[in-house]
């Protein structure tokens, strides 16, 4: 049956004469219809305009069409979360008052907690005892309105745990309405067992892992925490390029807490994404721009280590495409709540509400490869829909660490309503 | 019919043996106990600890009893929310780009926005309007587990709509589930008509609405905004005396753009409270701690405004009994999540996820004279109580920006179910 969206106050479409990811003032064109209509078909948008209009076009499918009343409200493309850590096991609430009390996130790491306690976990974790938890965590990520997700491993750092991770998120592609896009990230710290032989679990990712991702299809992106105490630029080089001998596009995590030439790496290598960049050089913000480096920033993640933001202002006016995303991870960004990282954005990145929608949406689209299905509301594109309790779209940053999520349509599904996860 | 929560993960009973508002290490202690139930009869808690027990001695109430099953949950007290400018005309969405741009709040006051804006938008709002926006925040302060709220008249800066507001106020506190507690605030701003005639707007509030105020019952407390371009010491001082001699308690908006040395009036005056207090002195700090002023500050203003933080952490340490409100206004702080300021007090105050909950119940309740009412839940008190959709109270704080209210009980009666106001 067809979806009729009927009467928005507002609809966002997010579409723009720039073809792939906005900069500049292109991050401010939110191409807005006001009293707006959109007829669906099958899972796509095959119209958008005035109702009168829509009618007249396509009057047998609008007849026939299931309606979704959008008076009074704001009508936008489904939230795209392209950086995420979403499958692993155990949570970190003890760590908080530590870090509340002043231990750094790396002195916690190097005692045996962070990542490597939540390697310990998603290693004891069966695949079955992770897919239920990552079912939930999806269906509740519907609720503020995020329909496309990127998700990493790595938190295994075995290939036994690393491969049960992604497939995880294999499954989930096939069974749950989130769609899904796969990150292998083997490389996101050293095992403890390899503590002092940092090269040699290079070359396990390098030989032994990477190889087998590529041959089971498990993921299409290479990412690598590039950082002092981690992985170097050249191990980081390294690994990248391995992967993308195998097809896979690289990603980078870059100059997240002391600045090592992360961004200007990407930039080097034609990476799609440079991700954290709270500590990226003039140089590296200047690398990117020029090599069209998408720049993936979560402020979640300085709001929840207390450290300096990314300089996203900054970043924007020197012609970095930028996009943001929640970081969602046991450890640094235990946050579903997309809605809340915009907020963040504009209050401690100084980017205006206009960028923040761009960035949430677009922009994140384009820096998973899938800025041609989802993230704007076009004929043609995926019917991944989000209806706001809010009248205007400048609400969403103003009514501030708030939900106004109300009803999500996903292919042309509806999935949440009134707030509520309903399948 | 009786009400039974049965089987809580964590209640979080906020019980203790200090009396009053809670300081230094009470404000840690959130006296939990595990598996817990509490049975309801009336609007009031008649008992709580192991079902078992509660079973043999109030056999006849459990048999009748409606059940509220909370296996897997934290149960904690409704949370209060003491600071709040909650009756107004309009919203103010379009000032933010302008404050994102680097406008600061009082540039925007001085040309006619801020406050004034809202000053003329609820001169002309009817009671009936304002009436019926407010109820729709109400009823949405409940999905975010509030159950008694502070409001602040302010916006009317003439008698005909300070009546109006605190009119409305009066009629909520019989119609709405919330608890509301009424302050008059007639000196929020110097009205633009008073321009340069600041003292004879001093007289009108203390000769001309003062009395009507005390004589037609309208509020509890008497706030005044003393801060350099607003109202000065004096001038607070004043007012604040002349509404003691009305029977009305002194509140006083403190050091929050300039340090104008308000905290140490609030000591003076024996204040039951100080509010912002960002740039409160040290040695105003020491006068709180010495009077017993309870410190309501409001990171969600700061975070609005981009402004530094009040020193929650040095404030508490030095036996400052701090408690942490919304301030929900439509100019620097439109937000009804208190669960969300509890996140900004944690990560941008250094307050522990403890604190922050000590801050919204109990130290909230006696910052209003409510501490012998709500805040705890202990029996005799009134059953205001959350269900949580967690496992631990920790993970409040942990899995931050987002809201786990599952279930509202508000004097006795479930008013927010699975999220969803239901009444």
């Amino acid at each position: 049956m067809p979806l009729l969206i009927k009467n928005a106050n507002e609809i966002v479409t997010m579409q723009s004469s720039v073809n792939g990811p906005r900069t500049g003032k292109a991050m401010s064109e939110l191409s807005i219809i006001k009293n707006g209509s959109i007829l669906v078909e099958d899972d796509c948008i095959i119209a958008i305009g005035p109702l009168a209009e829509i009618q007249q076009q396509f009057a047998e499918q609008v007849a026939q069409a299931d309606i979704v009343d959008a008076t009074g409200k704001v009508v936008m493309p489904g939230l795209v979360d392209c950086h995420t850590h979403l499958v692993h096991g155990g949570t970190r609430e003890h760590e908080l008052n530590m870090r509340l009390s002043g231990a750094t996130y790396m002195e916690i790491m190097n005692a045996g907690g962070g990542i490597h306690y939540t390697t310990t976990k998603t290693r004891e974790a069966s695949f079955d005892e992770l897919y239920e938890k990552t079912v939930k965590i999806l269906n509740q990520f519907l609720t503020y309105g995020v329909t496309t997700i990127e998700a990493k491993s790595g938190y295994g750092l075995d290939w036994e745990t690393e491969k049960k991770q992604l497939e995880v998120v294999k499954k989930l592609q096939e069974t749950h309405e989130i769609d899904l896009v796969s990150t292998f990230m083997g490389a996101h710290a050293v095992p403890s067992e390899y503590k002092g032989r940092e090269d040699d679990f290079v070359d396990v990712v390098i030989n032994e892992m990477l190889p087998k991702v590529a041959e089971l299809g498990l993921a299409e992106f290479n990412d690598v925490f590039c950082e002092k105490g981690v992985f170097t630029p050249e191990q980081s080089r390294k690994i990248l390029l391995a992967g993308k001998e195998y097809g896979l596009t690289p990603k980078i995590h870059a100059d997240e807490i002391e600045p090592y030439e992360g961004a200007e790496l990407a930039a080097e290598l034609g990476a799609i994404s440079a991700e954290h960049l709270l500590v990226a050089s003039d140089e590296g913000i200047e690398a990117m721009a020029k090599a069209g480096t998408i720049a993936v920033l979560l402020p979640g993640t300085a709001f929840f280590l207390r450290a300096p933001f990314a300089r996203g202002r900054l970043m924007i006016d020197r012609g970095v495409p930028v996009a943001i995303s929640t970081d969602f991870n046991p450890g640094s960004s235990p946050t579903i709540s997309l809605p809340f990282i915009q907020n963040l954005a504009c209050m401690n990145m100084g980017m205006t509400m206009e960028e923040v929608l761009v960035a949430t949406t677009i922009n994140a689209a384009y820096a998973i490869n899938r800025g041609e299905k989802v993230g704007s509301l076009e004929v043609g594109k995926k019917a991944d829909i989000l209806l706001l309790n809010v009248p205007n779209y400048k609400q969403l940053q103003y009514f501030y660490g708030m939900n106004h999520t109300d009803t999500v349509i996903k292919a042309g599904e509806v999935v949440v309503k009134e707030g509520v996860f309903i399948r």
